[in-house]
C-alpha cells in the first residue's frame, strides 16, 4: 500500500525520459499561413487524431503493458545484480590496480619531464622591463 | 558480534559504489504528456514491474549472493597479499632507484639545457615598453 | 626487545603506503536506492565476505609473509649496499666533472648564443602601447 502512494498518478514522467516524444496534434500537422483547409475538415481531423491516438495507445498498453513492465522489472533486477554483485568489485579491483600504476607512472614522469622543465624556467629568469613614459 | 554492529542495514551503499543504477519505476517507464493509458494499467504495470524486479533480485541474491561474496573475499584477500606483499616494495625498491636515476639525468639536463635556456632568457633582458596616451 | 618496542601494532601503514587497496565490504558491494536484498542474505554476505578474505589473508600470509619479509629484507640489504658504497660516491664524482663541464660548455654558450638572442631581444625593445579612452 505504501508502495503504491509512491506513484504519481497525474504527472506520469517526473524525470522527462520520454520528453523528446511530441506527439500532440499541433507538434504533428500545421497548415502554413495562406493556405488553409476547410474549417469543418480541420476540426475533424483534430477529432480524429486526437481519438485513434488515445484509443490505439490505450488498446496497446491494455494488451501489452504489464507483461512488458514485468519483464522490464525482471531485465532490470538481473541488470542491477549484475553490477551490483559483479561488474562494481571488478571495477574496484581495477581501481587498486590502477592506483598503484598511477603511482608507478607518475615515478617515471616526474624523473624524466621535471628536470626538464626546471631547465626551461631558467628562460623566464632575467626578465628586465623598462617602462617609459611618453 | 561487533563486526555485525559495523553493517547499516538501510543505506546500503554508503560508498555511492552503484549511485549510476537507477532502476526504480519512474526512472524506467514515462509516459509524455498528452498521452495517457488508462489509470488501471499504469497503476498496475507499477506493481507488476516492482514486484518482479524485487522477487527477481531476491531470489538471484539469495542462490547467487552468498557463494559470489565468499568469492570477492577470497579474490579481495589476494589482490590485498599481492599488494602488500610484493607490489607495494617493488615500488620502493624502484622509487629508490627512480630518485638515483633523477638526480643523475637531472645534473646531466642541467649540465647541457639550463645554459641554453638562459642564453635564450636574454630575449627578454631589455624589453622597452612606451606608453602614450593618445 | 628495544626493537620490538618500536613496531606499532595498530596502525600497520603508517606511511599511507597501501592507501589505494580498499577493500572493506562497503567498498566493494553497495546496493543502490530501491532494490534490496532479503536482509539475511545481505547480513551473511557482509559475513561471509570478511570470514573469507580474513582467513584467505591470514592463510597466505601466514605461509608465505615470514618468506617473503626474508626475501624483501636481502633485497633492501643488497640495494641499500649498492647506493651507499657504489652509487652515491660514483654520483659525486660525475657531479663534479658535469659541475666543471657545465662551467666550460656554459661560457661557450654565453659566448655564442647570448649574443645573437641579446640581439633577437631587440624585438621587443621598441613596444608601444597607446592607450585610448574611448
Amino acid at each position: 500500500m505504501s508502495q503504491d502512494l509512491d506513484l504519481d498518478m497525474t504527472n506520469r514522467d517526473p524525470n522527462d525520459l520520454n520528453d523528446h516524444v511530441k506527439v500532440s496534434f499541433d507538434e504533428v500537422l500545421g497548415e502554413p499561413d495562406g493556405i488553409r483547409s476547410m474549417d469543418c475538415v480541420w476540426r475533424n481531423s483534430y477529432k480524429c487524431f486526437n481519438c485513434c491516438k488515445g484509443c490505439c495507445y490505450k488498446l496497446l498498453t491494455l494488451f501489452c503493458g504489464i507483461p512488458l513492465a514485468m519483464c522490464w522489472g525482471c531485465e532490470f533486477a538481473m541488470i542491477t545484480f549484475q553490477h551490483v554483485w559483479y561488474i562494481t568489485p571488478c571495477m574496484r579491483a581495477y581501481m587498486i590496480n590502477c592506483g598503484c600504476l598511477q603511482k608507478f607512472y607518475g615515478t617515471c614522469i616526474q624523473c624524466y619531464l621535471q628536470p626538464i622543465y626546471e631547465a626551461y624556467g631558467y628562460c623566464f629568469n632575467n626578465i628586465r622591463v623598462t617602462k617609459l613614459s611618453g
